[in-house]
């Protein structure tokens, strides 16, 4: 079912989604606060942009041109309602193609940011069989994996571009050799907390192509209280109005 | 200049520590205390035992076994002091040796458990050329590498044992690169950050020997409150009566 949902901490923007489709989350909201903006950044990529979720948070942080790619072609036509409904559609371009496809016909080293929340779990990791197919290629490594994003990564961002990205702590090594064999240094990284005393579950991750190595550990985001609650930075920076 | 420390914490056991050497500190306290032990655990290495605070601190955690291996004359021979003193000789043995040597002359597969809290520094980083060649050794990769402690780990480790190190978490990559390229998987992770807010200032991180890949990155450990004071947890590690 499509709904329109607002994304009130931001400009006011509002987005669709679709109940059967994968529905944006927090930790896409989380990696759209993580990226290290500055006003020197003109090109920003979007690897499997889904419903468009991080385009429309950074446009409300820059003024860099903005290009989300999505290879589900109901997701990608869901994304294009949300562009089109905020007038975004001059910052931001969407592309219905496999990121793979489109690395191979695009120019290298265009690229200042590459962002990503990939698919988490290896093919048949986590599987449920009950799901739609849309939720199935966002959640596993059906089509997008970790090596083609370091790849197409390699090849689009500029010399000291970033690729930043959210993914699971459980992967984190998998994701660090990854990045080290396509010449992306891992620079910073943040791990979040469910809460207090907890082991992480999320991890956002920034790597420089061709970077010098070090590497920062930042502080430790918690999402919720001890009482269930949202901790008040997360409210601020997920208060979608539902 | 010789002085005799109290360990209050640890079964009032007492430590010699030289003011002009490397004193031990909360690293490798924190390190002792990160260590898991079961009661299977029989034989335990600790490379670079410095003034012997991890064996002595493992003493009180478990009835096993423990090697430490001391390059340094003068360290090696105050690490002993510490040992008799405390009455500690049947299960702490000392050698004044370079581990790579003792690794070289040692049996394969031996020990369920390799400590270490090595030289976090590169040769020539922070250097400063008026400390002693004590401290010198202890805090630079002069004689001993994160390479050195791998290759040696992976020999000595039985299948499946652990090594446990503490490390700066600028050097988060190198260490991991560095564990992978000789069958250590790391398996859990602890961030060590100054205090709330700030990033980590030191890793604790455990790998296991030919173990399956999938890590955990434990809750966060502060160290001190806002108004500079320990944490109540790490008093509780790190009291030493001075």
């Amino acid at each position: 079912m499509k709904v329109l949902n607002d994304l009130l901490n931001y400009n006011n923007l509002k987005i669709y989604q679709d109940t059967d489709m994968f529905q944006f989350s927090l930790d896409s909201v989380l990696l759209a606060q993580f990226v290290k903006l500055n006003k020197n950044i003109t090109n920003i990529l979007d690897i499997g942009t889904g419903n468009a979720i991080i385009p429309l948070i950074l446009s409300t942080r820059t003024k860099s041109k903005i290009i989300g790619i999505e290879i589900q072609e109901k997701v990608y036509s869901l994304a294009k309602d949300s562009v089109c409904y905020n007038h975004l559609e001059k910052q931001i371009k969407l592309f219905n193609q496999d990121i793979k496809e489109y690395t191979k016909k695009s120019e290298s080293d265009q690229f200042d940011v590459i962002t990503c929340n990939p698919p988490f779990f290896k093919i048949y990791e986590n599987s449920n069989k009950n799901e739609s197919i849309y939720k199935t290629i966002a959640r596993h490594e059906v089509l997008l994996t970790l090596e083609d994003i370091a790849l197409c990564s390699k090849k689009l961002l500029k010399n000291g571009g970033i690729l930043s990205m959210v993914h699971r702590p459980e992967r984190l090594i998998d994701i660090i050799l990854c990045l080290k064999n396509n010449n992306l240094e891992p620079k910073r990284i943040q791990f979040v907390y469910p809460k207090f005393g907890k082991d992480a579950n999320m991890v956002l991750i920034e790597a420089t192509k061709n970077g010098k190595p070090g590497i920062k550990i930042m502080k430790p985001l918690y999402v919720h209280l001890e009482n269930g609650n949202y901790i008040e930075e997360i409210i601020k920076c997920f208060k979608r109005g539902d």
